[in-house]
């Protein structure tokens, strides 16, 4: 979907964290990061070389990647004219942000002239099919949440990490703008059509070989009244072979929702298996994902023994401690 | 959404069975329906008033709905001069075909200049929240399927008129292309951006008197791999204080999907039931609709017995005997 590799833009991106989807495509390709374009009064840095339009074109870079939100999460008019510079220059320009490239008439004009590409990845980029149901070759990882945003995304890109690094073939699938402008392909599934959902995810992982995992990045929750449906089109469409619970401990209601609870990781396991045999009797969850960002070490660790125990299942933050727990189930 | 009431229009339909939407609006909301226009061919009746179009607008009709389709099942060119005499005479035009109304530039233009709307109701025509999941005020039934296509809106407009007949507060709510031309209003759920499904059937099921019900048109099925998303959003944006289980007894595998098997009553009633409380712990199960239509009269009757006394529910098919049983429990 995405050229690579990409000049990462900051913008005047107002801190670090505004920066997160740069530093996403740094941590998890570092080969897609040519160097970072900063204005005057970003805050954000990723010690990555400072080029301009022109450098970095020079470099190979063929996508410009908007890298950091503002404060409302949508292009700033004060960027248009770097990427105006980087269309007339040659390259892509890419962003997952709210409002969208295309519907800023000087960038289009700028872009046309040039031939290049104004790639909005929350907008769906292909036609998908209904979902037919049918098995597919090759082997699915799903990881499913207790709640909206408790680390599936960096859950599945750890474990693609840790399996390449063992000389497994795997592949995250993004199911996100954020994996998508990491990876630089994948489907932005909550801005597709009711009806193409499942048949998104089946298009996304396709036939494969016998010993090949995808690693498909999980939306939403079962347990999240919003987005249930995006979860359950997730399970149906991914197939999964394995699923890897993954849930935030210190949570005390679901995101965004102050009059629901969390479910525990029980009922999780058992109504992601229960649906998810539907496509796959063979389904088995394989390890459990814990983001413990917001505890003390001893505190994360002793969360992570319990529920260990507990479940009878591999245990892991994969931020602190590598995805290695979560990948050896899969190496069989 | 629609003005009423209707001229239906049944175009060159082919035969009975390609008029169903003019024949569902007449069975359910004949006060919608003023008369029929036919063209040369036509092979459909629905046994109403022959009107042309300027006849009908003098008899009140708002909306020429085609209430047919060809066998392509779009919209045909030879219709085109009717449907634009309909906007210039001064009244709107809905379809709920494949192909769209406003992708006509000549029906577009008579349109524009007339001051009339063209709707096509497989288009979202509102834009939708996302789902808060809230507990609103009154009651919602939904019907769930163990598979497409097996009676569920048959079953809750059954159900509305039988709640209406007993002097009961009863709406039902369309969630597709056909119940929103009988009924004039709904959500074309297939057809709704994934983040917003759940946040649609909020809004299509307000706040409401305590006593009144909510009669909600199931899509899918929860064992239905292509369509399964759907299903959980109408669940959980619908916050169900009742379900009611719809089945075809004679259906060998899932509709479209010759490797699938249907689940059992009982598995759909497990697995709505368990989804269901997540938004609404009071839900129960009260009662179950059979489609007989492939059966004789005593195959019928003994299919219905089995699965009562199976479940232990009032086991119906409301086409043959109405859905009086199926109402009883929801009385309160």
């Amino acid at each position: 979907m995405l050229n690579t590799p990409y000049l990462l833009f900051l913008g005047d991106a107002p801190d670090q964290l505004a920066a997160k989807v740069a530093q996403g495509i740094k941590d998890w390709r570092p080969e897609y990061a040519t160097g970072q374009l900063r204005l005057p009064g970003c805050k954000a840095d990723l010690k990555l070389p400072e080029l301009s339009v022109a450098e970095a074109v020079d470099k190979g870079a063929k996508t410009l990647v908007v890298g950091a939100a503002n404060r409302g999460g949508v292009i700033s008019p004060a960027w248009v004219a770097t990427l105006k510079q980087a269309v007339e220059a040659g390259m892509d320009v890419a962003s997952g942000l709210h409002n969208r490239l295309t519907d800023l008439p000087e960038l289009v004009a700028a872009a046309e002239a040039a031939g290049r590409r104004l790639v909005d990845v929350r907008v769906p980029q292909d036609s998908y099919p209904i979902a037919d149901g049918k098995r597919r070759t090759g082997k699915r990882c799903l990881a499913v949440g207790t709640d909206c945003s408790v680390g599936k995304m960096y859950t599945a890109l750890a474990m693609e990490r840790a399996m390449q690094e063992r000389g497994m073939k795997a592949s995250f699938r993004a199911t996100g703008q954020t994996g998508i402008l990491i990876t630089g392909s994948g489907v932005p599934l909550d801005a597709v059509v009711a009806d193409f959902m499942a048949g998104a995810v089946e298009w996304l992982t396709p036939d494969n070989d016998a010993d090949h995992w995808d690693l498909i990045e999980g939306q939403g929750s079962l347990f999240h009244p919003s987005f249930s449906g995006v979860t359950m089109a997730l399970i149906h469409g991914g197939q999964p072979d394995a699923l890897v619970l993954c849930h935030e401990p210190t949570r005390s209601h679901m995101r965004g929702l102050p009059h629901y609870g969390l479910p525990t990781l029980e009922a999780l396991r058992d109504l992601a298996l229960e649906t998810a045999r539907i496509v796959n009797p063979d389904v088995v969850v394989t390890g459990v994902s814990v983001n413990t960002a917001a505890l003390a070490d001893d505190e994360a660790n002793a969360v992570l023994e319990e529920i260990e125990k507990r479940l009878g299942l591999p245990t892991v933050d994969p931020f602190r401690h590598g995805a290695g727990r979560l990948v050896e189930p899969l190496a069989g």
